[in-house]
């Protein structure tokens, strides 16, 4: 056997690009030979290799008994054989100096620990060699070279419809795969390059998209992720894709069964999987689908338009559609207003006068059978200047339909003000009017505007400065750490919690520990008064409920007087290492949480939202990267569910960001530098104050990992 | 002209079926003819007589001068002349004693003050005649005689497909109505009877509804509403149709825009128009869609399905599809138990073994490619004792598609356990095959469980006792009633407030109002401590933000004090009607909200939420109609979005109904016998106590019509 020393070349060129690809498994029976088939009914010009034990040719190509004897260059090998045989493949693949594989076979790391163990000889088969898509896919396929290197007949557009309108799916699962392949077939959306990246054994979703984004002709890809095995190559590649203006949709799998795990602190068991997917998606500019149908609407509303601003005019030709789709609008925080009077005032001459002019703009019958009259709405409402997109409606009417989908598709302008057509309950020739046309097009008005909605959403300013930098955590927040984990404690108790905040820059509660020793005139003196004392004992976690906490302290008296009681009731209670912390009372405004754990996917997040003791009944967190910006958090306090509570309710202050954002930041630095063992910090609440409407941390909590030691050694 | 006195008749016999019809307004152009065209169309056999001013014949048919000269029983005429004309029209038509007469002509109410006067004229025409529906809508269609009424095309199935599934269609909008018509042809549900209101001049959306409801070749009832002009015709329609088992399911448009108005209480702010209807509705049984879409898919579930539990068994082809499924089943509420175990078994035995009996059932290849495995797992998912309905889906798959779908269709038995069926992403053979074999089936498995979820949502007992009797005020509660709005008062104080919940035998906080001539010694004794203090004054609405309230009062001496500073400082604050309220100091546990105000259309309804200073900002409250059973209390309850808080929430009590529900039920009495000078009623906070768990009502306002007189008289 020759030993061929071709350079391999780039793997994504030969992946997408291939001249030549080599079948190893290809199938004696013609009506299994997917591979061939597809590659020939698509019309690929490069060469094809059928690679088979025995046979000298299969559908009219001379076979070949190994790659090695294939002799010349080969840019993309498809493996179709049993899995046991794969690894002995893939080494001849590297032999040969084939750039890339595709390895369709199952049989892997999806059958449990024996198929896994397959997998790592497969990979190690590969090592210096090919780079690997698959295993346990349906293929590759770019439509540039008619290269259809496909298993199934789902990926399968009609020869006449197959095009590139720079979409590419990369997915997890071969069905949902192909599904997605159809269904935007199916809505005149060009998908121009796929990946079915099976098992993820080489090659992963963050390095196919970091290529795709990197890919001229590429502008949206559309990815389905059950589970992300490079988290940090994925936000990379999101960052890019943001960077440079690339869109990036992607629909997660399994929202609600990651959801729910134990946790020792409020930030934990609030911030599930989903939520932390949804934060650093919206800091990332991803744009979540929620489902298949919405992956593909969202696929079209990119690729047809380019819709930057929330304000829709809404024109319709039932009073209907224009009440439901102002509701609609409104709930999916999209704004509808006037229209500019100079452009209201044209329109007003060129219609019948009992037509008015709002937004919604209910054109009734004229809209639909007066195409005079249709032509001047539609041109008026290009021109409005107090709108970002134009939402068009129709719906029944099947016997002008197609003619009114044409006139609208006529006085459309590409690059003009966006247009999203709507046409309900219709025959679908409406539709294909404005698919050819290549504009937006929906049957249902709530699926339209949830799509806006939702390609609006991921905005923020790419321009805003992250904090990639990981700081070194201060000697001193070092040691207290430290000294708590020697001492083998589950956690900082609420002083030294707030000393580490304190240390970070975090504006906490004045606060003293008292023992019968403490001369309490200079703590009044120095706290001031009205002033709270409790007890602080690791063995206590619950205070109130003992009554060990003391509140409106006003003078000295008073204060002689609890702390003395709350000492004598820890001693009853049995708490030989519990002292006193007394502190100045604060005037409660709103009560914040802010805090951070070690997600299972993406590591240490931070969650910000609503705090107080009915944190997790009131279930208002949003989750921040620990690189977020000050805009980034300034979204993340919009997006809490409890708006009057956020804004400022009956006189109380709200979550002003000049006053919460400085406080996120530092807490976001602190966070950068923590050492490993502090596995969760629940600040909680940070109260802004009734009457200074300043930040202030009361209580705090930093959870350890106290079968670790600290210091990174 | 002959006065022809037949007897008229009933209207909805003779409007859905017709032996005779009279088109008043018959056009001689055939192309505008659209009434007759259509009844011809569609075979109808009864008489049509065109009625035209000059022409002789029109398209065949004898044609009259006026509906007088016709001379035979006429069951409907439809009038389609210029609005002016009508009103003759139809007092010929009451001369002819036609029994119904379907006005499709426009020009009336919808057009402004002129317009209505004459609908008025028209409506004055039919007095002691006939019945109008209309004007200005599209028409009638009945299905059983062939009568298809209508003046649009979009009322247009295929003659092939014209059957009767025993759905009705009634919408106040005629281009809704057609839509939901075509969208309904299209989805293959037979809709047999079609009523495009219009205007609602004579007969309005309930008495259609109730002569709908009492066909019994009628079971589902869909509706488009835009607003309810006869809200009590409604409730009393809807009522009936929950308890003689027909299902209606309703379209409300316009749920945003109507929602916000000034209100005094807490209650009539909180609850706009939309939870309104969602509350009502809710009691009534009535199942709300959200989208025409939606309407047709309630439509299919309901026609073809009888899901009477929200126990589902989720069969796929794909894991991705298992995955989202069960998201969205948890999220709907919906729930997935384990198969039976001796289902489960013999499942086991009839499949290759590395399939999983779990639910999600994952089907994976085998499942589509060999018919033996599928036929197995549809049979044993059938025979499953934990599952009340069954989802089977499947996706793209484009070559073996129609014969998969055929495999289920085969194995599905009419009466068995529910089934619904899914295929996404298509080419729609699937679903016609499942559409032909009478199969709930769906493109989107969002969709899908939405609608399964919003057909459950309209649960209920039929059988609870409704409260309809309206009872008289007690002498006491009209009296304190009248004393306030005598005196010019817009409400009750919070003292004479609780004074009249407590009446009504609603538990309210211990108080004694003070002044400096009250024994406080005998007040001490009589509420025990702790108690609260404050000035009560109707100049003074913001009590705390004057420090005009004391909490935590421990003595005889403390409230000496107090009682002393409360009354200096309502000098100070020149507040010469003021006195002070003591209170006992109940330990709050949960705050809840009960109030009473009257919305726009349906007139009082009661709202249930949480309450407290945070009422607003927590937003969530449920509305009961004063009928209420205490079935429909637990169920508001339950409806709440805080469902921690209402569970209790870290060892708080939580809203038992066992201690909400009589409460409720004692306000709903007092709601129910008030007289209408009482505006609102706001019940904030009902208090549950920490300690005993019970509920008590710690502050009140009556909100009143001071420019009404009580009594009335």
């Amino acid at each position: 056997m020759a030993e061929t020393s071709q350079s391999g070349g780039d793997w994504y060129d030969a992946a997408v690009g291939a001249r030549s690809v080599a079948i190893i498994g290809a199938s004696s029976r013609p009506e299994a030979n997917h591979y061939q088939n597809h590659l020939r009914a698509y019309g690929f010009t490069g060469e094809i290799y059928p690679i088979h034990p025995r046979e000298r040719t299969i559908q009219g190509l001379p076979a070949y008994r190994s790659i090695l004897d294939v002799g010349r260059p080969i840019d993309l090998a498809v493996v179709m054989i049993a899995a046991a045989g794969v690894p002995a493949a893939i080494a001849e693949c590297r032999q040969a100096g084939v750039p890339v594989v595709y390895v369709g076979s199952a049989g892997f790391s999806e059958l449990g620990e024996e198929g896994a163990r397959l997998q790592r000889d497969m990979v190690e088969a590969a090592q210096g060699g090919p780079r690997l898509v698959g295993p346990n896919g349906n293929g590759i396929a770019s439509v540039a070279n008619n290269q259809f290197t496909v298993a199934i007949d789902s990926v399968r557009p009609p020869l006449s419809s197959v095009r590139d309108d720079g979409v590419a799916i990369v997915s997890q699962s071969g069905i949902v795969g192909a599904s997605c392949f159809l269904s935007a077939q199916r809505a005149g959306i060009g998908v121009g390059k796929y990946f079915s990246v099976g098992n993820e054994a080489d090659l992963g979703i963050p390095e196919i998209v970091e290529r795709l984004v990197a890919d001229p002709a590429v502008s949206v890809i559309l990815c389905y992720i059950e589970g992300l095995r490079d988290p940090e190559g994925f936000i990379s590649a999101a960052r890019t894709a943001r960077e440079t203006g690339k869109k990036l949709v992607v629909l997660k799998a399994g929202t609600t069964a990651e959801g729910a795990r134990a946790a020792a602190s409020h930030t934990a068991s609030m911030a599930g999987s989903d939520r932390v997917y949804d934060g650093l998606f919206r800091e990332l500019g991803v744009i979540r689908a929620r489902s298949i149908t919405q992956l593909i609407e969202l696929a079209s509303l990119l690729v047809r338009t380019d819709i930057r601003g929330r304000r829709g005019l809404v024109l319709s030709v039932s009073g209907a559609q224009a009440v439901a789709l102002t509701d609609l609008m409104s709930n999916q925080g999209l704004t509808m207003e006037a229209w500019d009077p100079g452009t209201r005032a044209k329109l007003k001459a060129a219609i019948p006068p009992y037509l008015n002019v709002n937004n919604p703009f209910d054109g009734g019958g004229p809209m639909v059978r007066d195409f005079d009259v249709l032509g001047a709405i539609l041109d008026a409402a290009q021109a409005d200047a107090n709108s970002d997109f134009l939402i068009v409606a129709s719906c029944a009417l099947p016997d002008s339909e197609e003619e009114v989908a044409k006139q609208i598709a006529a006085r459309y302008r590409q690059g003009g003000k966006p247009l999203v057509a709507i046409w309900q309950s219709g025959t679908g020739k409406a539709l294909d009017v404005f698919n050819k046309a290549g504009i937006a097009a929906f049957s249902e008005m709530d699926r339209a505007v949830e799509a806006i909605a939702a390609a609006l959403g991921a905005g923020g300013d790419t321009s805003e400065p992250r904090h990639r930098a990981v700081g070194k955590p201060s000697a001193e927040i070092l040691s207290l750490v430290t000294s708590a984990v020697d001492a083998g404690h589950a956690a900082l108790d609420e002083v030294a919690s707030k000393k580490v905040l304190a240390l970070a820059g975090i504006p906490t509660v004045r606060e003293r520990v008292c023992d019968v020793a403490t001369p309490l005139a200079d703590v009044r003196a120095e706290l001031g008064t009205p002033l709270v004392a409790k007890i602080r004992s690791a063995a206590l976690p619950h205070k109130s409920e003992v009554n060990a906490v003391a509140l409106g302290i006003s003078s000295e008296y008073e204060l002689r007087q609890e702390v003395t009681r709350l000492l004598e009731l820890a001693d009853e209670l049995g708490l030989p290492d519990a002292d006193v912390v007394v502190q100045q009372q604060v005037s409660i405004g709103l009560e914040l949480l802010i805090g951070m754990h070690r997600d299972v996917t993406f590591g240490p997040v931070v969650s910000l939202g609503l705090g107080g003791v009915l944190a997790e009944a009131l279930d208002d967190v949003q989750i921040l990267s620990l690189d977020a910006a000050a805009g980034d958090i300034t979204r993340a306090l919009a997006g809490l569910r409890h708006r009057r509570l956020v804004a400022g309710f009956r006189g109380m202050p709200g979550a002003d960001p000049a006053v919460v954002v400085p406080v996120v930041e530092n807490f976001l630095t602190l966070c950068r530098s923590l050492p490993d063992e502090v596995l969760e910090v629940d600040v909680n609440p940070l109260v802004i104050t009734s009457d200074t409407k300043e930040a202030v941390v009361v209580d705090a909590l930093f959870v350890l990992d106290s079968e670790r030691r600290p210091g990174g050694n």
